[in-house]
């Protein structure tokens, strides 16, 4: 069965490129392809040259690339445990004539196999080359393998890069729930995540972190108090009346917004209330690189809710920002599955398998168990995963099905204590 | 001579408070206090009761008080090891009336020795105190603890709080560097302190976590490129000039910059810049938990920084708030140092040494070595210090002499690799 998928293989070389935002653990995904490639395809014979492309197909196009076959096994190792995109990155977003342009480049290189390492649009730019060199009668393979913080991929139970910045979220939440119940006050966390708010959900994991039963004596509970995503329509009205109840019953609300909010419209929040006069624009409206949002909320927070003496409260705000995404200390699951899914990708390659997606699936049942799957590009290609309805609880919480999706992924959070 | 200074110890009880902005360690000088409070005079019977304050002098001049002195050993260990304040905090700045108003409550529970754990303005209250209770014949030792992430208080090498809030401004801009050389561009950081930039230059370790070979081989430089800090006055022209030059030179520009710069007058910048026109304020400039401050600075580069094409380069501003004070990594030279500060204090009081503020010093000669001295109060009250000339380089960056000073104090960060 493997000699006969084998001698289906066509001889050439390969090419690996990263895409979109970095992550912890993009590296990882990289180092997998490169090390199983040479295992495999490389020792075989069938895989001569290893490319890297320096930033994505932005820089594949232009010919830059980097040698990546003979790179020490040590070296590949420090690499992998380095956070953000080794070879470098691009937000391009290819259009069937750039795909063409990177079709040429595979056929200059004489590139056969193709591996992309990156979120929706990346898969996305894999099933346009892989469409058009079918189309071309040249005989590439495309593979997607996974990577966004924002978790946004179709058919996976999650991806990489999402368990170590929801490790980050989850951490920063404690620390500062700790540090808003020493000088209280409202304070408002914007997470990123700009159309699913599984980042900012994982927050809530951070109740997690303080034992329990103490917090309930002293009369607290640890944040957050209140969770928005843009999976629910956010109303500004609803925002203000949900933080001043939890502010006057606790004395403090820690807040977790997903950068992403948007009205019932689905317009983005981060605008809206900056064009309304609430908070003046800053030139054009970003959603990561900037605090607008978080201190257009705060803004309103400090006009519309009294402290019980009358007072307007000590309201903050902080914008997680890109710590979020290649803060080093990544969860020891995610290391192993980004790692994992890079040779799931050559696996594919190596049996012969036609262009496509890897997937993490997990098996039902107790404990925590992933596993890989092949899916095909459309399915996966331009398309948004958002949170399931069952993971959202009412207006501004997630549900327990959440929580146990997300626990087994950050790993263990440190634990803390209150008097 | 022991038992001849313990003779002079009056009997009476013990309170202990946290004040100003919590840290990844306050709670380890607590723990301190009392456990060494317990094993000394509250073992002698000189202690009867140690009492916590609730939000600081706040908490106690309303007589809101808890009972520290029977806490299991075990809870208190798990205490220490939590960030934030576990008492609660205040900002409050007592006058003399306010200070009489304490003294009175010290009176009514028989408090005889005092401990705060805070800044300069804690120290100022211990000051105070000490003196009205001189003034009015009650025998009162006030102790200050010294604590802050600002590292900014008179006679100390540095202060508990520092070295780990130094810890996570290195880490965060080694991660900041990997993600900004992925995706380049010109990436702001604005981190804590509002008179002194200790704790922005920090953000130079960072560049001692990249591979320097390998670095320097691919013409990159890992950041931080550029570091303002309060004590160099800022001048937007010559900042602007300055990322430009890094921008055009390596194709990225990482900056530090310190939220309390402030220009040749003395104006923070984050009130100036606000005010120009260039960003609309906010109605009060605060200088944390806004990203006011980073985002005025990313419209001036986006508004007057080109790339070689001619186009606007890719500008982001990160704040990094209140994550840099109690982010759960701390130093271990911090954890270490901030309850032996604690611990001091209490043996400054059982070796009947008058009101006092502990200080660190560091021994001159190869190798780390910390020691406590007591200084008077009237010595660190109310005094800012700031970063001596010498650990300063040019306009924008800092000293070897600062490098060798900060290195040993944060502790082993970790080592990244790049292509």
């Amino acid at each position: 069965m493997e000699a006969c998928t084998v001698m289906k293989l066509i001889a050439g070389n390969a090419v690996i490129g990263q895409s979109g935002g970095p992550t912890a653990v993009i590296n990882q995904s990289l180092v997998g392809v490169v090390e199983e490639l040479r295992k495999s395809l490389h020792k075989r014979g069938i895989v001569r040259t290893i490319y890297g492309m320096r930033h994505g197909v932005n820089g594949l196009v232009k010919e830059q690339v980097v040698d990546l076959t003979r790179i020490p096994a040590a070296a590949l190792e420090r690499l992998a445990r380095s956070p953000g995109a080794a070879l470098g990155s691009s937000r391009d977003k290819p259009d069937r004539d750039y795909c063409n342009a990177i079709l040429n480049a595979c056929s200059k290189l004489d590139i056969r196999y193709f591996f992309y390492i990156g979120g929706n649009d990346s898969s996305d730019t894999c099933r346009i080359v892989s469409e058009l060199a079918g189309e071309a009668g040249y005989e590439l393979r495309c593979f997607h393998v996974p990577k966004t913080v924002d978790n946004d991929l179709m058919g996976n139970d999650h991806t990489p890069g999402y368990p170590s910045a929801a490790r980050f979220v989850a951490s920063a939440f404690m620390a500062d729930s700790m540090d808003n119940a020493s000088l209280p006050g409202i304070k408002i966390n914007v997470v990123m995540g700009r159309h699913a708010g599984f980042l900012t959900a994982a927050a809530a994991l951070a109740r997690e972190g303080v034992a329990p039963g103490r917090a309930r004596k002293g009369g607290d509970e640890p944040g957050p108090h209140l969770i928005y995503v843009p999976e629910v329509p956010f109303d500004a009205e609803r925002f203000v009346d949900e933080v001043r109840e939890v502010y006057l019953r606790l004395g403090r609300c820690q807040v977790a917004v997903s950068e992403g909010i948007q009205d019932a419209q689905g317009r983005a929040i981060a605008t809206t209330l900056s064009s309304s006069g609430e908070v003046d624009p800053h030139g054009n409206v970003q959603l990561s690189g900037t605090g607008a949002l978080g201190d257009a909320l705060a803004e309103l927070c400090k006009k519309r809710i009294k402290t019980t003496g009358g007072k307007p409260p000590r309201v903050r705000a902080d914008t997680f920002g890109y710590l979020q995404r290649c803060w080093p200390d990544p969860s020891s699951v995610d290391v192993k599955e980004a790692r994992a899914a890079g040779v799931f990708a050559v696996r594919l390659a190596a049996r012969g398998e036609g262009s496509g997606s890897v997937a993490i699936r997990r098996a039902r049942g107790k404990g925590y168990k992933p596993s890989f799957v092949r899916q095909d590009l459309r399915d996966v290609a331009a398309r948004t995963r958002h949170m399931p309805r069952e993971f959202l609880k009412g207006t501004s919480d997630v549900s327990k099905k959440f929580m146990d999706y997300a626990r087994p992924l950050v790993g263990r959070l440190p634990r803390f204590e209150r008097l």
